[in-house]
């Protein structure tokens, strides 16, 4: 599969549009979840993981206790890509249906 | 804390009821859950994991895909006791939680 | 990729003759491990976990405590295949890297 | 257990000089581990995670694909204590028994 190329900013508004709780901080898709404790967090964590692992794509990712700070961009493209945006919408499901992840 | 003592039949029958699908087979107390793909099952397994390390007592427990069978008994006291039926409760409130964890 | 066919006997002891620790047990490739303790075998399932994941073929395993039980099996194939064997030798590196994981 | 106080200056410095690879940074317990990949990245965090849950004492952590950066401080105690030093321990001693995590 070839690695997918930075979009340009009107795309990444479009897309932004369709995928609440997420935005665009530093050049990076960011969105900041919040579990009702530690176990839920690190639940999220793995099996956001295990999405990763398997698009070959990883999240920078920061965890306190119950809160999961995640940043995603494409560095080989140097930007924003449609690989980046699948990684959102898998984190945004798994969170959803544990129905406990809410963005801050 | 000292370690639980094993419960009697009659007191296993009352924590039973009030612990819907769980039941007692081979002397162990016993759940199917089933997620809707491995990355669901194995996030179950991890938080489960935390919440079993943390009691200091562990599932005898197996996965195939997106089904994890677990059995719980407390070999020490040669029984089931009550940290089983602890474990049990905060494994279902976790697969409850998940909305997808279902008892076969 | 084209989902693999299974091997023939005679390829099956080749491949398992590369292999140290796993067996044929009921038709599966199968192999024990041990660790030294839960936190250990959780940490490896969940390395085992990420690389199932990538690859889309899953484990049958069971967990007691520090021991870790694989089966490993492609039942779209109606045998073992290259796949069972990929993801045995990945759990065999993943544990040959903690240098705890033990075959009993 | 009553929770620890914060450790005076000169405590620190004497068991940050048993602690190879950690050092004092912003007031925190901070060390930076990096791992051969992903999969070996998480499950140290796996590990990590369980002796974090059973110490009832979390990470301030970050990860990008194989680096693993971790801040420690007790915000009850309002500095770094004996808590603190733990988790640290457990977290090199886990990254140790890989023999793959190391210090940048």
């Amino acid at each position: 599969m070839p690695r997918p190329k930075a979009l340009a900013a009107s795309e990444l508004e479009a897309r932004l549009a369709a995928l609440p709780g997420w935005s665009l901080v530093d050049g990076k898709l960011h969105r900041d979840f919040r579990f009702p404790d530690f176990v839920e967090a690190f639940a999220f964590m793995t099996a956001a993981a295990l999405c990763a692992e398997k698009l070959d794509h990883h999240p920078e990712w920061s965890n306190v206790y119950a809160k999961v700070s995640v940043d995603l961009v494409t560095h080989d493209a140097k930007g924003i890509t449609e690989l980046d945006f699948e990684l959102a919408r898998r984190m945004s499901a798994i969170a959803e249906r544990t129905e406990t992840g809410r963005t801050e």
